[in-house]
């Protein structure tokens, strides 16, 4: 198990050796955008500015259904994330008209590779 | 943090409480399908049968990068699909001709809910 030769380039993310966190956020967008894509783009760069951000890696398909992993040194950095007020704000906003479904889960990385 | 209150339909993934392991799987595809369709669905249905399977969720964007998590009941389990006969040859086939780049997470999932 080795870490890829290249450091990735984006839309990957660059990250350290493990263990880290991440939050894996799936989710199904409502239809239409009502200010969606503005409100990601600026959380994507919130969540750049806080402590303990390493990165993150987003796609969503054709049909809406969406899946954003970012990447954390530590669970009290997820924490304390989750609990910035213009990202409560836009959670608020997401579980009002954004989401049709979202599943959260926290996890700790322990091995990670790339290829080819 | 409470799990949401309807079970998730597809394509989310319905999962049991945490903890339990995930590969976190990030790819960036080459152009054109050369199999890769075919491959990626026998991938899933082969998956699903496997000892310790839990779920998957994926997504690729029109771009050619997707995301796709598996869910298994522990880090045995997932070496032992790694190692299976079958998806080693997608893997090698993944490596020389489908994907420009990829990387792997292997991550101890420890919290989760969903909503709205």
């Amino acid at each position: 198990m080795s870490t890829s030769s290249s450091a990735p380039k984006a839309p990957f993310a660059r990250l350290p050796e493990p263990p880290y966190y991440a939050v894996i956020f799936s989710s199904r967008r409502t239809p239409g955008d009502a200010g969606y894509g503005d409100m990601a783009e600026r959380m994507v760069a919130l969540a750049a500015q806080q402590p303990g951000f390493l990165g993150v890696e987003s796609t969503r398909d054709a049909d809406g259904f969406g899946i954003t992993v970012s990447y954390w040194v530590s669970e009290e950095a997820i924490s304390a994330w989750r609990r910035d007020a213009e990202h409560r704000t836009a959670q608020d906003q997401g579980r009002a008209q954004w989401y049709e479904h979202y599943e959260l889960r926290v996890a700790r990385v322990e091995r990670a590779w790339g290829g080819p």
